[in-house]
């Protein structure tokens, strides 16, 4: 079985510190598959790093181990987590970062088994020398590079219940109409809402109406190009949830909008 | 046999899009081995993924599988493609990506045998619930694949003469001049023409001149260094094709020049 | 044994010219494992290249083989470098990008045993039309592979004592103070300077004094956490040296500062 290992930081593409973390999974466990999350979480936003592990997981296969390092604690107090959720292993700080993953996948699919989540107490895997700011390296890849080589995460440390979430932006439904928030912005300036496409499931889609920062987007669309280049659209997207964009355009930069923009949606009568 | 299957898409390097395609990938090909071609092709620029493409490919061995996504029109009516190509397969919406790979390789080395173009029918490789906004992971990354996985591509639907091709910018040759274009600008800002290198074999080459933007460049150097850094110059590029560039700077700053900007080469005689 | 082969270069992350590198490698070598270990070096900055890489490499196990491309004389007369240091490999052009990892790892790290490097003189194992421009496919990327297959290094041409280093930016000591500079910027905007932690190993950390662009930094931290968000601090950095940051923000931005900027540590006596 492949020993899929990825990675996400916010540390850019730039600097040899995604590397780095690297060579030490290979040095512990050669035959490790590496591939790069993400290395573009904005810098310290432990909340768009928990949107992009929760939606990016699933496309990976069980067994995968999921390393996110966005850490403004390195070096702190925070402790160190590791988890198994929905079949895949993740190891983060304590910050939040887990939040998403460890709820059973409440947003993004099915609910699931409840996340197996521990604080690691076992220091004997990483490495000899760990330095104070640089625990992506140090800390977090030889866990890693541990839990693909089949180590048992029972035995880093004590199951714990409480560790680091932020509480959910959950939608609300209030009558006809449900009231959501964007959560992540991707690179194109399309808007990932928290409203979750089965809500709409039922109901005939052309008749949903989205209000967002004055607009108003009557039906939902299939594809992008369902509407001329620059028209509003939106659609259930491939996170499983609703988004709105602009065909070939900017969204975000259309609308003014960003994460937190508030998000309505009228539903019409189950059809 | 290596199963090589690289990924080239206008996602951009920040997004977990590259990451999810990859997932689907190993849960299907644990033993692929992954190459990104690049995530910066501009967005929604087909023609110049294609040419990207069709300059890269030929640095892979036989048997690689180029997944290429620069889809505008995901999710709509455009056709889904596989196709052989010297000896590489190509998995791409049927939106002119394809062009210059699948005309037997005329602009960048010997022409080749015809490729072998498919449209795909069959979907069973396809993930079981296909987005209508993410091909790349749910339709492309599959079939990339199931081709690495020895599918047989005919099995994948019927061939094809007729899919999207853009008109070849070729050069012309009007006596001792060739008019052509700018086909590309790479990151260094370098102007790759669509002037082959093959064009001038038999010329002295240090009496070539090239004129482009007002600026007249005499002679083909070999190497950025053969002039002082900020001085213009022109070559045979790693592509075999001539480029313009300024060493150490921007040519298409310096010059205002883009994608089809003229050039035109003035040739001496035969030596 | 694993393969290994990191790439770095300054062909940033847009182009297809890092995958054209890979293609090669995995034309010869199809069970090299690659790693990308930036392509993010400022445009011709060799003094960058040279710090990342020797930063960089001791996280690789001993026999992973370096490849390092910035090379602005590409095509011209500098030589072809193959080196083994620390029990690394290198290949990278004559231009002074060995310069740190060829001296037994002084800043980084204890002295090491002297490196072996040799002058490439047998093209045998160069792609077959070695272009000009692009060394880095046709050159660089087939030694690594050789190297990585096996090939003794010595076979590849003679060993060299001369060859091109630029001067060390080495700190130095005047009694109780040290002047030293910042050798690199990362990409959070943290100054990493050519003070070695060791300097500062029997001393009383809190009582050592920053000064640096007219700020003073009064003890050094363990963890950018340790002071509030938006504050100056200094710690020994993950590559063993001093770093200046600002917690959450850039102090290259903060403090006007870049490579060669002065920095000056007051010692308090020894503890």
């Amino acid at each position: 079985m492949a020993k899929i290992i990825t990675l996400m930081t916010d540390f850019g593409v730039k600097s040899t510190y995604p590397s780095q973390m690297k060579g030490v999974i290979l040095d512990r466990q050669p035959d490790a598959v590496l591939v790069d999350m993400s290395h573009g979480v904005p810098p310290h936003d432990v909340r768009t790093a928990a949107f992009m592990l929760a939606s990016a997981a699933p496309a990976f296969p069980e067994g995968t181990v999921h390393v996110t390092v966005v850490d403004p604690g390195v070096g702190g107090t925070r402790r160190v987590l590791a988890a198994k959720a929905d079949g895949r292993f993740h190891v983060a700080p304590d910050n939040g970062t887990l939040t998403l993953v460890a709820q059973g996948q409440r947003l993004f699919g099915p609910d699931a088994a409840p996340a197996t989540v521990v604080a690691v107490e076992d220091e004997t895997h990483y490495r000899r020398d760990v330095s104070s700011t640089f625990h992506g390296r140090d800390v977090f890849a030889p866990l890693a590079a541990a839990l693909a080589g089949g180590v048992d995460i029972d035995s880093l440390g004590p199951r714990v219940e409480a560790f680091q979430r932020f509480s959910l932006p959950l939608p609300h439904r209030d009558g006809g109409t449900i009231h959501g928030q964007a959560l992540y912005v991707d690179p194109f300036g399309n808007l990932v809402t928290n409203v979750s496409g089965r809500m709409l499931e039922a109901l005939d889609r052309s008749r949903v109406e989205i209000h967002i920062c004055g607009a108003v987007i009557r039906g939902l669309c299939r594809a992008y190009c369902d509407v001329p280049p620059g028209i509003l659209l939106a659609y259930v997207g491939s996170a499983g949830l609703v988004e709105v964009a602009v065909n070939q355009q900017s969204a975000a930069v259309r609308l003014g909008a960003g994460r937190g923009t508030a998000v309505t949606v009228h539903l019409p009568p189950a059809s």
